[in-house]
C-alpha cells in the first residue's frame, strides 16, 4: 500500500494511493490505518512529505560500491547526523538553491518511516516500528561540508530533505533498485543489497542511542554517482517498488 | 518574568514563577502571556524543559576565553550542529549514562527560546524573535565525538540536554555570569561577554541557514572548564538572572 500526505484544498490529508486517485484516510497512518469513502483526484493534489518526524536520522557512507569508490575502509560502525524538520519539503516541491552557497549536490537515499515509539529496539523486530518505505534526497552543500567538518550547516538548510513521494509498507528492503537521475540523465545507479548495515541494523543502531518517535524518519546513506546540481535542473530519486521523488532546484 | 513549563497532577502547564509558587498561564508563552487566577505550590511541581523545540541547534567553540585555552584561532564563522528533541530533560530529572559510553561531560551554556517563526533575521531584529533565555547542559560522550568526527551520536543520547528551570525574558545575555558546579565544586567560571559570537550574531546567522519555529532552541556555546561527569554525581549550570539548573547522573 502506498501512502500519501497531501494538501487539497487548503486542507491537509493522509491518504492510500489508488489508479488515479488518493482515498483519504481518517487521522494519521501510525496506528490505524482507517480508510474513509473520500477520493480525491491525483491531479489536483499538492503532495506533502509522507511523514511528520520529531526528527530526521541519517546515514554516513553505506554502500560498498561507493565505499570502493572513494578508496575508503567499511566502516565498522554507521555514522550518523541530523536533518532539522524546516528542510522537509514533499515531491514536486522546489530546491532553493541558497544565493551564498557555491556547490550543491543530489544524494539519493532509501528512507524508513517510523510508526511507534522505540528504544533500544533489537534487530529482529524492527519491522514492527516501521511503517514503509520512502525515497529521500539528502541535499549538500559539498563545499561547507568540506570547510566545516561537522556537516550539520550543509545540510540544513530549508529545502535541503526532499522527501516522497509515497511512504510503501509492504516492500523488502533488502535488494531494490536505487537510482537518481539529473535532467532525465542517470547519475545513481545502485542496489540496496550494496548496504554496509542493512535497515534493520541501522535503525537497532539508532535507537540504542535515541528513543525513536512516530514520524521520525531514519535514511541508510547515497549510493556512488553524487553529483552537482544546478538552478534549472531536475533531480529525481528513483527507488523500486516505491516511485519517484522529484524536485526542481531553483535559485534562491 | 520568568517562565516555567511543569507538570502537576499529570497535566501539563506553562506559568510564571512567584515567590513560592507559580502562576499557570493560559496556552503556552510564545505569542501572548495570559495568567490565569490559578497558583500551584512551587514544591508540588515537577519541571519540564521550558521550551517545545522542533529542533535544538548548538553552537561549538564560542567563548574566547576556551579558544585561548584550547590553543585554538578564533573561529570565523559559528560551527552549528543539531541535537534532537527526544534529548530534553528538565530541571531535577536524571540524565543516564549510557551502558556503552567510557566518559560524558558537562558542558554549561546559556541557550535562547525562540517565540516566532523567522528566516534571514538581521542582527537588530533577533530580540523581536526571542522570548527568553535558560540554561543548557550540552551533555556530550567526549570518546565518542572524538572517535565519530561527526558530533551527533556523541551529543544525542536520551537526556543529554537538559535545559531549564526557567526562561528569563527580561535580560541582556551580553554580560552574565555563567558557572557549572560539578558536586556543588565549580568547574566552569566565565562571563558570556567573553563570546566570540554574539547572542544577536548567533541567532541572526542561523536564521539564515535554517527558519526558525516557535519554541526552537538555539545554545551559544560552553566557556573553559568542561569535564567527566560519573554516576552520582549532580551537576548544576547557572546562570546570572536566570537561575541553576540542576540535574543527577544515573546508570543506564
Amino acid at each position: 500500500m502506498k501512502i500519501v500526505r497531501f494538501s487539497y484544498k487548503k486542507e491537509v490529508f493522509w491518504g492510500i494511493l489508488k489508479r488515479n486517485s488518493v482515498r483519504v484516510i481518517k487521522d494519521d497512518p501510525y496506528k490505524n490505518i482507517k480508510p474513509t469513502k473520500k477520493h480525491i483526484d491525483l491531479t489536483s493534489i499538492k503532495f506533502l512529505p509522507p511523514a511528520t518526524p520529531s526528527k530526521i536520522i541519517l546515514t554516513g557512507l553505506n554502500y560498498k560500491d561507493h565505499a570502493i569508490e572513494l578508496g575508503m575502509k567499511l566502516p565498522k560502525e554507521p555514522v550518523i547526523f541530523l536533518k532539522p524538520p524546516s528542510a522537509l519539503i514533499g515531491h514536486e516541491e522546489d530546491i532553493i538553491y541558497p544565493k551564498a552557497v557555491r556547490r550543491v549536490d543530489y544524494e539519493a537515499e532509501l528512507a524508513v518511516v517510523i510508526k511507534k515509539e522505540g528504544k533500544n529496539i533489537p534487530e529482529n523486530k524492527v519491522d514492527d516500528y516501521i511503517l514503509g518505505y520512502t525515497c529521500l534526497n539528502d541535499v549538500t552543500a559539498r563545499i561547507l561540508q568540506q570547510k566545516d567538518i561537522q556537516w550539520t550547516r550543509a545540510k540544513s538548510f530549508d529545502t535541503f530533505c526532499p522527501v516522497g513521494p509515497y511512504v510503501e509498507t509492504s516492500l523488502d528492503p533488502s535488494r531494490l533498485k536505487i537510482k537518481a537521475y539529473l535532467n532525465g540523465k542517470l547519475r545513481q545507479d545502485s542496489v540496496t543489497s550494496s548496504f554496509i548495515f542493512t535497515v534493520r541494523y541501522v535503525v537497532s543502531f539508532i535507537s540504542g542511542i535515541m528513543s525513536l518517535s512516530c514520524g521520525d524518519i531514519i535514511s541508510t546513506g547515497t549510493p556512488p554517482g553524487v553529483g552537482e546540481m544546478n538552478p534549472g535542473d531536475t533531480i529525481e530519486v528513483e527507488i523500486e517498488g516505491i516511485g519517484r521523488l522529484r524536485n526542481r532546484v531553483v535559485i534562491g
